[in-house]
């Protein structure tokens, strides 16, 4: 390997450019080429990084011996031949999120990459982000008590899919994070949604979870909704979080809010007290998460790690959204995660 | 009947001091009683209104000939009886929602009513809302377009119920605002939730409706939240509105947003445009709801009026309350709505 | 005395009505009468409290022997003589801000009060909220290092006044706010304004105030403008509080920020570093403070103490005033307070 | 001339970056050089921008018969000198504001601009923004009737100044926002300010702008604020603006509101009646501004055009400051502008 990872990003569309903005600015990477079938797309990579090489045919691109590894922002329904091939020429890949559209093609591509003796990464971009972090450490330690519940809400106006709904396009992001903040898998989903748009995918979709220990979960996704927003909320026993993306000034509040008990049970009631105590907003790193992703993804291929959110990480959000999408298509019926 | 409505309040815990203070302030009626179990509250009721006569006896109170009507606000499960006695000594009734816990109940007592001449009037005062109006005057009118999708998020902490859950505890607002906005009955809901605090009831639900025409719609209810929210979206294929009942200048938020279709479905694909408008933010009159509910009461006693929001208005609601209830009973499958 | 304190109100329009409502809602206190010119205004309170006595003559009131106590909402130009006249005729006095239109009459009245042995209160509110308890307590305890300055923005549209300009009418607030939590007498002060509607008087001011030890504050106070705003932000040499009296959530935030030097001074320049750490948004118990004004003054009375914002805190916020109104008078120039 | 206009940008530390990016994305323009004393921002822009010469030496920059224009973004006390290099040796000029330290030096480069035929432009970037002309051109229109006053908080933490104070550092920015939509030269100025962190150069500054036609100004700035804000608010006699550059939705709200007489002035009385009707938020182009003011300046250099914020404009700026800073050291007496 050169003294740098030479990586090319294929896909140049909506979240490829961001990709090659990072990868360009990483001095532990060389950016030597853009890939898309759009050549105005490319043209605009020109325009901003005239050393990058332009090219359209991803065949002969994989070809190249110079080129360590791939960074894949192409249609989600094109991750699993991509990524493939990738892996197939030898080329270390992270690839945006869902890693597939089966949760057998995803099993298949972290198998592959295992025998290829290649890093698979997938995008899950918000496992590396602060705030998430500093929610996971909170709820480790212990701090929020016992977790009660968590929702999600995911939407904005645009972004339209036509090839997958708003659950396969949208919802990747809060089932990682659900996954990764409980550390473990749900029991079952049910799936609501609706077609508005173009009749064939769901423009949006309300997901609830129902996680080990008596653990709910909601999301709620939509690329039909009048503001952005994206704010994740956990209810745990003692402690209550709101992070919500899109603040200015406290992506973070960390509520001393609780209900308890008073005394006994007496004659079938209880006594409740609420608690509604001070407000915390930590100081959180603002570095971006993207930043952070590729860098693990370089230190993953240098170092020969497995990186955070390997294929197999991928492949259990490729399960829930699997079990979801059976939900959705019979109705919102409640259906277990294998 | 004298020459002022005389009105009693039953029940003086959270909700019924609301109720004293507006038919005091009403010049139509003369607040002649307040009656509690609880005589600390029926002490503070004294100290703020000295002319009110302070009652425990509800058999009593409803036995004198000199009290044309009562405003009923305890807790959910005496609704039924309570409004059955009172109907029965002949006295007008404005009950607090929910009207009964089963719709036989409620048609019970909507039958009991007609049957007496009197007014049976339910408290969803959400229908009496300046903002909800508004709202259903610009879907009436077709300026959203064709409806979409509605979802309303209520939450807090506190206001934690024992005897029943945050289904019929605070979802009854949210469906009697959406059966008000779309006109008509859902075919059936789904509804997941999960209780913490003492395991016997749903501290807070999601709840998804089908209505006809495929338009869906979403509640999420709770009293185990670290923040207020009371916040309804309605997106039509034309416009979107934001409702956000706790929001200081703006409650209503009217987004000309939206995404169209672009030319002719060739090979398969649209093409779709992103319209993002202006934002209107119009001006609602701000009296207070409760104090038009109120009123409107007082007017259909006086007028003989059936009012707005009736007995049958009322068992429409139970009737979805009950049909999620049994969704949730079953872990979330979809139930119809008969 | 008899066992309640007995209270009129004097003046029902804007203000009036709160102080009634706290009388009547605390124990220690007899609300006997409400007197205004105004046949309208005394209906109204007739209507929310029966028991209240509605009187236009304020001679006949003040000559009741049966009377303890007075509360003065009247307009500004006429607190100087309706105080005098309750003295005389012995009664204890709440006045509201600003006490007199002169420091001349201000202190005149002090003296009158001391000499009448009757309590003589100014309705400084402000210094009764929580919120500002709350700021004074870290001041003091020197929690935000040394002071350097204070702002405080309250705007809204509408209390048009015609007799006095918006330097009487809004700042004596934010004054009696700065006099209480510096603890002393600014130096002088600028001030600037103008006047739009009538002409008059000034619809807007804006103030600036120098204190000992190089503090600055400075006030923007307007009746004139498109959104409520009630804001104070005080700078410390090591941690920075905002005071949002409007805020839902968080009416106080306490920035740990700050600007350090690092190192020495050499060769004339010194390095900086920006802390930026967490936010804290404590707890502020939510009693209204018009409850704590008016259980203050009962207090007062019983006990024959001098209240917090006595006649003296009055006179000095009416210095304050009258050094104001001289900068405004001459264009902006500087004057000294005496 | 070349095909592309050819740039060098002199000053990398904070703004100049953002330059460079803006230069580099935009077709007309090849950015041939960034220019810094401090080798570590070279190298900072060496990775970004890989075809970019690196240079210290700006004697020699300007002295490439290759280099066209050049964009000045140093400190401020440089700017005269920088830019009269620049346009001395023929090349264009971009320089940020303020253009001199002092009028008489602003009025020689505007001079020397137009002796050596060259384009001085100064990048007073608020007049590029969308929303600033959407103000101006409700204004121009007569939409917001008679303009009352106009003020403005630009208040951050950081970006501390040891050569200049907040006056000449930040308040450029909002003096020329007030003299592009007011049309015309304030008549006097006061100035308050304060020393804190060095003792040499005021933190924060309050400043009043009288304008002719009883039009009032007031600006804060301030590096030494809890909290980011950019806020303009623009009173009318028949219409009001909030424009808040740091809102995620809704940067600028027109506000339907106002004070109106009723009737006539009979008895030294009016009666007033306060208007408060719907908020518009209208739909602002998103572009970035400094993307606009660099394509303007392109545009100037191609066509031989006068830039809309040339020499004379940056010079009504400077001497807007020149009064300010004489206020600011008689301790706030007001100062006419010449």
């Amino acid at each position: 390997m050169a003294d740098k990872i030479r990586v090319a990003v294929i896909g140049c569309g909506y979240w490829g450019p961001n990709l090659v903005r990072n990868f360009q600015a990483l001095p532990e990477a060389q950016l030597i080429a853009c890939c898309d079938l759009d050549k105005a797309a490319l043209a605009r990579m020109g325009q901003l990084y005239p050393t990058a090489r332009l090219v359209t045919d991803v065949t002969a691109l994989l070809a190249d011996p110079d080129l360590d590894a791939v960074a894949i922002a192409t249609p989600a329904r094109s991750h699993y031949e991509l990524t493939r091939a990738a892996l197939l020429a030898g080329k270390h890949v992270l690839v945006e999120k869902p890693l597939a559209m089966t949760s057998a093609e995803a099993c298949q591509l972290t198998e592959l990459a295992r025998a290829q003796g290649r890093v698979l990464m997938v995008g899950h971009v918000f496992e590396y982000h602060p705030a998430v972090h500093y929610i996971k450490t909170m709820l480790d330690a212990g701090d929020l008590g016992q977790p009660y519940y968590i929702y999600s809400t995911r939407v904005n106006l645009g972004r339209v899919q036509q090839d997958v709904n708003a659950l396969w396009s949208i919802a990747p992001h809060d089932i990682s994070i659900l996954l990764y903040l409980l550390g473990q898998m749900p029991e079952k989903v049910t799936a609501q949604g609706a077609r508005f748009l173009n009749g064939r995918v769901e423009d949006l979709v309300f997901l609830a979870l129902t996680f080990p220990n008596n653990v709910l979960a909601h999301v709620h996704a939509s690329w039909l909704d009048p503001s952005k927003a994206r704010r994740l909320t956990v209810v745990g026993s003692r402690k209550m979080i709101v992070y919500d993306d899109v603040a200015d000034e406290g992506k973070v509040k960390v509520y001393d809010k609780g209900v308890y008990r008073k005394g006994d049970d007496i004659y079938g009631e209880f006594q409740y007290r609420v608690h509604s105590g001070d407000i915390a907003i930590p100081r959180i790193d603002m570095t971006e998460p993207l930043r952070l992703e590729c860098a693990h993804f370089l230190e993953c291929v240098r170092e020969g790690k497995e990186p955070r959110t390997g294929g197999e990480d991928g492949t259990r959000v490729v399960r829930v959204l699997e079990a979801a999408q059976a939900s959705l298509d019979a109705g919102g019926w409640p259906v277990g995660v294998t």
